[in-house]
């Protein structure tokens, strides 16, 4: 191993070298094109380190089961965190495009057709990764129309490969808490396809609604039993087993598990906050003209903030909490099987 | 004048005794209803800065003329530039709510009905001295449901008197630059309507348009020429006002006046920020319940967001902005009026 | 219970009337007065929020043992990170208070004394929960000065009583991972007084330092077995166990833990930033003049910024660490009770 | 010209492939290593923006004489006010490396070496160019010991050039306020080397000060009168430019100087803010150990930050401000120079 040098180690040759305005090209004077290219480029590479983390947590879920004593839990959320530290400085990033006036944008604006700020393919490829399907994309074609095909195969792969979601399905669906009804004999059931914990949660459950919100006995009969499974990516059983996380979350067992289901809301909710700013800073920079990819501009980018909650069906779930302190009380074995056996 | 003490200057006996938590009340264990009460009252002592910041920029703008030579303007810019800082911080004061989950939020939710979250007449008096005008609310009604009477007295009067918006259309209306027809004559008249710049402008924006943008020309005719007063606060002249302050913005006349516009634009999308973060929290907080306030939370408040943009026709100008290089150039008489005399 | 309203519920008739300038009480135009208030008035509002999670926290430490499988170091955990968030808050408030230029301080600034800003005892004292003891404060005496006899009762007494920093020595020192010897068998002792586990591991460490970072391996002698007690607030004890918990801080008993210590890095990061950005502000606000307390203004600041480290003992322990690939494996005995008995 | 694609345009072949971990090299596992590549480089980026800035400012400032009725003044700002922005993402952006811990750090360390973290020729050549003297710097050798030839020469180079603060001094040097005597006959010289504004206002200013601040009337002789070269960049004439700007800043030549000047200070504060969050982080990483460089670390890092003030001296200028109330009436000659003339 020979000496490593700073310089060297970070490519910078080739960082520094990768800005070539167009305008330059064409003799025309045009500042802030430096600073349209450069901020570009470190999405790009943000980009790049959130696909690093998504491989490694991805590679960590697809294992046919996970050892709760290893530290592969505790990575997922870590990694997690992550990327939703880095989704935090990506969006304060907008405030530095936000400096560049109209006025300064239209000065190269024209030389960059048809390219189009953040047509990024690893940002799609992201999305496709964490979980967003195909079939819910606001403009379905437009959003592969001006990629190269080597792009578009990238992102149609990690839409077919287990995203993020359908992993969490797995992983949910594989949660042991209900597999032994013996350990929850002191719920009598009533139901024989229902497990007698939920019989019992569904009237407390009921007992908490307003008059306004019976509705919703309907909606979790059908989000955590009868769910079709057409429409959604999480199965009943999977709803169920992450409604029990966020119940008991205080359980040793369920602590981490409770972590990850938290972050998936907050890359969303970081997600929605990214697409909302930039659909309000396309609008400051281009106003009712179209994009320079020739989009419809800020109407495309908010029909797709509308739509694109990937974990909307976690977020969900919060609509069938009851208050702590009509929980029903869990059996001791069960209780035993969610905690250490050697606590001081 | 006596002494003055930090504890009794600040009335923290006051401030720091007005925490009251329902829960308390009702022996009831819910440690986070603290935060809920305080995260409140931060807010609204940031509400009343913004409205001292509002009234004192109003009492500048209701002056029939401003004095370029005073620092009036400069004081409103800088007032702005504020309000627009402190809106950052309450966007970011959401973070703190959002340690909060909706497990501990349900531990005293029920209690406070029907209070709801941010019914903050503050809030909805500010968005109606800057301009948010009733018309444009989403749900009308609703919006003042729950407030007392006086409070409600304040809003309708904030929305009675001249916003904001309305102010700065007077102020517009009042820029001298094309009073004097002589100074423009290196620019021939073709319609007797139109002010002989504006007619070279429009042959130049006209240049500008991609094929698919071409109906841009009659919308620039309306904004600009014949605007149909009702649907808009601002008029066909302040709007030529503005556009002209927008291409010209590098005379020493026009720079604080740029600012003005462009800080407006920089509220309203901190203001759109807010409603933004503050429905998704809402949304990760009680799922598809509705708010203890009774509406049908993440909807009202998402409707809401969408729709109440105070200075949409602003933003909307810079569809009509055309390259500087194209710009027409400006009579050397008018150049003098937009510059300094004594400049070394 | 009768209705709960917002306006009531929190008590906006006190907050929203407890602003009253010097400057208008002696009819002189100082608009950024009530600016200064304010800002105050919403950071002593914070501090209270600080002061109602330091108080929960320290109560769950306070007990004799924490269980493990209650949800107590979980909770202790999330309040810490909302410290951290609220922190992250106020750092950026200052931002709203350097809209404030010293031209407009001086606007009333003078009226102001002796009160100081940021003279808070609500601050010191929530240092003295944290675990700042009186001997390393920066001018001692001057801290309190100017403060009602009941808060600087309240401060000796929050020092006098245990702190957090305390109590994490003693849960630390509660840690039973060395108690079994038996356990350990796999280390061979050829130390009396040190268990086997860290003659192993300080032959690890030895080899890993460059040779000009041999005199670690006094201080990691000192710091990890001969501490004297009189300098340092953890005990050699604790110091291994901490220690222990970062470079183990995988197995599931010990991710709360490790969550716990680096939450304390992270609240004193927090902590070190708001003075060292407090003090920048004061600098630019009042240059080299005194302060309105009458200290010498940025030296006082800088000098409490240097020196008030809280956790500094905790931070010293990253110079201990060696690579994860070169750890001492633990005995199966060791990690089985780590971790949980039933994990699929 | 041809059509311009966004991937091709961005030269994302290189940027995206410009990542060789260590670790991969050498078959050792250290997911975090790409993270530590990804940020510097994203950091080395972004400081190529902030040259392309200072770059554009300089030669402005560089010319012989402002003219203030174009937009230069006006770029310089508007310029300075990015730059801002850009170092306040990059402060932003350490939370990232913070969520790489210690023992994640550890990974891959020691195959860097010499290599050191921030050993950044482009941000000290940025430091040279904005004015920090190399008589100035922390650890004069060391701060180039590892750098390649070529580079040290940039940096040499920028120290030499003009930087900007001493371009700022040279600008503030040519302001011709004081020039014309007879424009300020109200005041009457008593002091044969003063102009008679500054004997008024040294006056006022002596009246406003505490007793225990009497000794800076010496200051306020030096800095303005009598300033001795050798250890000042900025010259006693420029200091009063620059106080009378500070003092007058209402007046609309002297807005944008202002805006300016208080820019200046911004670009102090934030640089001190990520010296000092650096420092931070460095020290939560590798505790007392020494850097991979072969620095000490923390201890050199804080020494950098307390020094390397680069508008010390015009922050000084704060501490000779007096209230706005007190301030000498301009004669009618003086304000007419410092405004429009033709205003409504």
């Amino acid at each position: 191993m020979g000496d490593v040098q700073y310089h060297d180690y970070l490519q910078l040759d080739k960082i520094l070298d990768a800005q070539d305005p167009e305008s330059a090209k064409q003799n025309i004077s045009a500042h802030d094109e430096m600073l349209f290219i450069i901020i570009h480029q470190a999405y790009e590479l943000w980009f790049k380190q959130l696909h690093h983390e998504a491989d490694s947590i991805l590679e960590i879920m697809r294992k046919p089961s996970l050892n709760d004593n290893s530290p592969e839990l505790q990575t997922v959320v870590h990694r997690q965190n992550r990327m939703a530290v880095i989704l935090r400085v990506l969006i304060h990033q907008i405030d530095i495009l936000e400096t560049m006036t109209p006025m300064d944008f239209l000065d190269f604006r024209d030389m960059l057709r048809p390219a189009s700020g953040f047509q990024s393919w690893q940002f799609k490829m992201l999305e496709a990764k964490l979980g967003l399907r195909f079939e819910y994309r606001h403009g379905k074609e437009y959003y592969t129309a001006q990629l190269k095909h080597e792009h578009v195969e990238l992102i149609k792969k990690a839409e077919t490969d287990n995203s993020f979601l359908q992993l969490v399905n797995d992983w949910l669906e594989r949660m042991p808490f209900f597999d032994d009804i013996v350990l929850w004999k002191d719920f009598s059931a009533t139901d024989k396809d229902v497990h007698p914990f939920w019989t019992e949660y569904k009237k407390c459950y009921s007992n908490s609604l307003a008059e306004a919100e019976k509705n919703n006995l309907d909606i979790i009969d059908e989000v955590l039993f009868h769910h079709k499974e057409t429409h959604y990516t999480l199965s009943a059983k999977a709803n169920r087993a992450a409604l029990f996380i966020m119940l008991y979350r205080g359980y040793p067992l369920l602590q981490l598990p409770f972590q990850l289901l938290n972050n998936l809301l907050e890359i969303d909710e970081q997600l929605s906050s990214w697409r909302h700013r930039h659909m309000n800073m396309v609008h400051r920079m281009i106003g009712t003209r179209i994009g320079t990819g020739g989009s419809s501009g800020k109407d495309y980018l908010k029909s797709a903030a509308d739509k694109h909650y990937i974990y909307k069906e976690i977020a969900q779930l919060t609509s069938f909490l009851i208050e702590r302190r009509k929980l029903p009380v869990l059996p001791k074995e069960v209780e035993r099987k969610l905690g250490f056996t050697t606590s001081g």
